[in-house]
């Protein structure tokens, strides 16, 4: 089975955007057993459309439009792809109350009339609701193949492809065959060149076996890929190399594919019923922020504090002024104060605290900037780490909340 | 001046990796006055390559490949274009020697028999020395057209394109001339739909201008581009039309290009010498770590308070617990409260606060996910709005975050 992608806007050819759509399209088509040999980017423009989409749907089995299906006079796709399958575009008063009950739903009382140019579609074509905004996705069969429209924006795209278009490609007969699962292994701690040096001749794979590794600013990510002919030989595979990784990679290894630092760490918190207070200067809230983008957080996290400035670190956390006197905001008593006032104040089962410098002003020689303390007490266990990070100041920042998370994730 | 790309490689076309090479080029591209209106992307297969190589130099003026230059076998690229160009691949016995030069300051004394591969180039054509790994660049003329092959790794491609292809292209004549430069308005409070039933008309503008429009989860953002002669017109043409469009805008339009809500709110509050103090339930630390992503922010940001549960809220910030009881914790007076507790405790000049349910569970409906109230108080103006947001619980998160940030934007 074959198919081809073609990316559409003058956004992604002049390069004001990076296409990650037709990546993700890739990557799921492949473990239906699609394979996508060729994608296409054109611009805005319908005679160009028209002419490829025409190309494709003689060369694949199956063609996927990604964009362009937006209210304004750019957007082309559903007019190109009329034009290339020779079928009218023709008003579906379903999908006008579909789209109607979407501004309902915004507190709009009538359907903006741009809007409505959306409501034509070509004529025998299937339309899939759009839950996060108003272009449906599209399918609709020429000479044999298949055309699928999908509109832009990586929200509204990815729960269409995967609750409508994954369901009706299987209803055609059209996914299936030899699959590809993939695994990632999540590593913290150790850089890309320490990952490599530990695990690089794992590499070297029966054929159908790939690893790839990926660097990100505080993770280093082991991407496993295997073909197999179902799912389950697919996973034994992949969980017998995962398994020979993640033994040498010990601790540093904190989980797989959709596991975030604050996923497991939250998942450790409720099962232990422990509960969480944080203490933050320099990350302004970031790692609180991230403790409660998991669902359920509510469960265990307490309280956060942001001291910003000196006087919130000692109204409000009880740090002892003397000591920011004495050594500066920026250092092991103060993160510690930090960490104890937290603590004392929300009642919680464990506290972490943190201050630093981070950038790109405000450093000097002795305390330079991506100087940080992180300081954890769990129970009555105290510990304060000192770290040096590199990078901008939203990078620090980011470093520093990742680092404090992996520190309460190694000793919960 | 017209230009294509085409990216080469299986990890592409699998979705293994993202083209971000591709948008990079086009950008450049555009800066030099060269227009890039289409991309393919293929796999590692010579055949393919040939024929989309011989239609591109038809089309265009300048062809650039990405990829496959490599060592192995799965790089086809110097072959195809060998083909696709009628010329046979020539060893070079300088480019042996550049390799050779690399291999030796990596601290080996024989180029690796791989490598060897890479010292053929099709006769004729120049190359341009990758001091970052080995695979040169290489530049052909075929019938009238330029074709020029980068390597793919972002690290390689960037300093070659930079250092030598962009002066050859001005060598030969190709660069120059007119430049494209472009601007951004950055839109918030309004939908797509609305946005472009209020400027699409200044949509059509005279040839050289195009404006795009882009939604992102809590913005609309307004690309304007301009093709000119200079800098200077560029910027004349762009600042009229941007009048006209902010005019109607109005208070919806909150910067350009570079600015973000955090970065506009900031320069305010440190114009104006006020101080700032948050608390937060719903957004968890969010409008915190985004006011602090602006260096400079300690400058006015004195103190946040996240007060996820209801302990925190009446302990941390006075919230009466009589009002949490009968109205529940997400409520127009303990947004109110908590509002006022983070300005009497910080001694700030402005206190913002929010409450509501993130969701994706905790929701009733009376009260459902996405309820969010938002106060703010000014001196001694107080405001409190109610929201309904849509999304996922990070979104909620940010579309919040924005619409605090928003809210006191417009009432700094």
């Amino acid at each position: 089975m074959k198919a081809e992608i073609i990316s559409i806007g003058t956004e992604l050819t002049a390069g004001h955007i990076v296409d990650t759509n037709a990546a993700y399209l890739s990557r799921r088509l492949a473990l239906l057993g699609i394979e996508v040999d060729r994608r296409i980017t054109i611009s805005d423009n319908a005679a160009e459309l028209v002419t490829e989409l025409r190309k494709s749907l003689l060369r694949s089995n199956i063609v996927f439009t990604i964009g362009g299906l937006g209210p304004t006079v750019d957007d082309i796709t559903l007019y190109a792809i009329g034009s290339a399958v020779s079928r009218a575009l023709v008003h579906d008063s379903k999908l006008e109350r579909s789209i109607g009950q979407y501004f309902k739903k915004k507190g709009l009382k009538k359907t903006p009339k741009d809007a409505l140019r959306q409501v034509n579609v070509p004529r025998g074509s299937l339309w899939f609701e759009n839950k996060v905004g108003t272009a449906p996705a599209i399918a609709v069969e020429h000479g044999g193949s298949l055309l699928i429209a999908l509109p832009g924006p990586p929200r509204e795209l990815i729960p269409l492809f995967e609750n409508s278009i994954i369901p009706h490609l299987r209803k055609l007969g059209l996914a299936g065959g030899e699959i590809i699962k993939t695994r990632t292994i999540k590593v913290t701690g150790l850089v890309e060149a320490e990952v490599n040096r530990i695990v690089k001749d794992l590499f070297s794979t029966p054929p159908g076996t790939t690893v790839g590794i990926y660097v990100h600013l505080t993770e280093v990510h082991l991407k496993i890929a295997q073909k197999a002919a179902s799912e389950k030989e697919a996973d034994r595979k992949i969980s017998k190399l995962e398994g020979h990784m993640t033994k040498r990679l010990g601790k540093h290894v904190y989980g797989t594919d959709d596991d975030s630092l604050e996923s497991v760490v939250g998942s450790v918190l409720s099962k232990k019923r422990k509960t969480l207070a944080i203490a933050e200067s320099c990350t302004g809230g970031l790692i609180a922020s991230r403790i409660t983008d998991i669902n359920g957080s509510s469960g265990y996290f307490k309280m956060g504090v942001v001291a910003y400035s000196n006087a919130a670190k000692t109204k409000l956390l009880g740090v002892t002024p003397a000591h920011i006197r004495a050594r500066g905001a920026v250092s092991k008593n103060v993160a510690l104060e930090m960490a104890r006032g937290a603590k004392r104040i929300s009642g919680a089962d464990v506290a972490i605290a943190v201050t630093g410098i981070a950038g790109p002003s405000g450093g000097t020689k002795e305390r330079p900037v991506g100087l940080v303390f992180i300081a954890l007490i769990i129970n009555k266990r105290e510990i304060v780490n000192k770290y040096l990070f590199t990078g901008s100041r939203v990078e620090i920042k980011q470093r520093t909340a990742s680092a404090a998370l992996d520190l309460l994730r190694l000793n919960l």
